[in-house]
């Protein structure tokens, strides 16, 4: 069973400032965990159940300290309803500095700021492989553990900067495409994109900030067939980073 | 302040054998509320508060009945952790007899589960100008609150059929093309999708069950650039569907 000072260390991970004063985070269930064990971050604590241990435990390396626990301790510290798997806390990477080199494609996320999305936006970026996305400071915490939840696994691929969004894309060299997402758009059916560039996805209710928007210098839309209004953000990127790749040189 | 009895009615439509009984749902939020009264939909009671009668009184037709009420009313009532605009209560549509013609343009789903992504899914095809889709049984229900709220109002230009989705496809002509998504099909970006026949969207964690995939008679893939295993089912669904619809005739 988990001791009551654990259940409070790891709950206490569920808020951000907690997050960042112990540079630590919570990974939940077992697809997550398999991707976590899979990577270079460092595990400071891994709870898991028998259930795991047996499926899953030639997937631990040799020498992988780990505690045996119950699906109750597992709710009992984790944001999970259910959750007969595991848990791990594990360590923030370090991460190095922000470059963008000519030929470059990536992301850009403004004023997104549900977790949910978050991590669904993170998991198609490493589906098309983009290994490098860009945050509005107001994005939701790539750390947040419906973010990580939402990622399937893939928080463990891709990198999220939180920055300054309209002074990072203020000072990329005058040749950059910057492409927006605008119902006054070009029809991105109609065009033949090439993955280079950054693509700026602005919040759902409001779009693209005045701030970042003076930045945007392509804009684009995802034609509309019907009378839906709009889509999720996180659907809306899928549908444009899908546009892009299509044209991609393998 | 509503009354103990109609709370307690209108938790009980958060149930799907009394929304059958009742042949009754719930609609919660400005955005669906606006929606629903621009739509056929017959409404049983329309609970509002203050603040959205003066923001969007002139969006309620002569006549139309209606209850002030506070957000505490209304999150006692519905599902929402806040709700500042309204909640209503509609008679479910008689659906008329499904009908396939030559050169329709359907979206099918199998077993998907979770109403979130059944409700993302409907505003997609909404998107699309698809206005009839066909569910497995097993899939979550139309009228479900979290597949409604997900919707974003495209619950009201869009009708679902629940049937044995395997007998369905058997009995269609055997020249409707019939797509089903597979790690072994062809990719979709080299390939030119006309939108007509069926796709089927299977199960995230199981994909399309064999007896319905036993239907499918065109194997097609979302190429993946990076490492993830697989995208969200409502994700996978708009990337398919912009794929088909980039070719339309319009």
């Amino acid at each position: 069973m988990l001791s009551k000072a654990i259940v409070k260390y790891v709950t206490s991970l569920q808020v951000k400032k907690y997050r960042n004063q112990h540079q630590a985070f919570v990974v939940e269930g077992a697809k997550s965990l398999l991707e976590l064990l899979n990577s270079d971050f460092e595990i400071q604590h891994l709870f898991i159940t028998q259930d795991f241990l047996q499926e899953h435990g030639n997937r631990l390396s040799k020498g992988t300290r780990y505690e045996l626990v119950t699906e109750q301790d597992l709710t009992r510290a984790g944001t999970f309803s259910s959750n007969n798997a595991g848990l791990a806390v594990a360590h923030m990477h370090q991460l190095s500095k922000l470059q963008f080199h000519p030929g470059d494609f990536t992301l850009a996320l403004d004023d997104i700021r549900d977790p949910g999305n978050m991590g669904t936006i993170i998991r198609i970026a490493d589906w098309y492989g983009i290994q490098t996305i860009v945050c509005s400071e107001t994005c939701a915490d790539f750390y947040n553990p419906k973010t990580i939840s939402a990622t399937m696994g893939s928080f463990t691929r891709v990198k999220a900067y939180y920055l300054n969004l309209g002074e990072w894309l203020h000072q990329l060299p005058e040749n950059v495409p910057v492409y927006g997402a605008s119902l006054d758009g070009e029809n991105l059916h109609r065009m033949q994109l090439q993955p280079t560039g950054v693509v700026v996805m602005g919040n759902e209710a409001n779009g693209i900030r005045p701030e970042v928007a003076s930045e945007v210098n392509r804009l684009i839309k995802i034609p509309a067939f019907g009378e839906a209004e709009s889509l999720n953000v996180a659907t809306a990127t899928a549908i444009i980073i899908d546009n892009f790749m299509r044209n991609a040189r393998l």
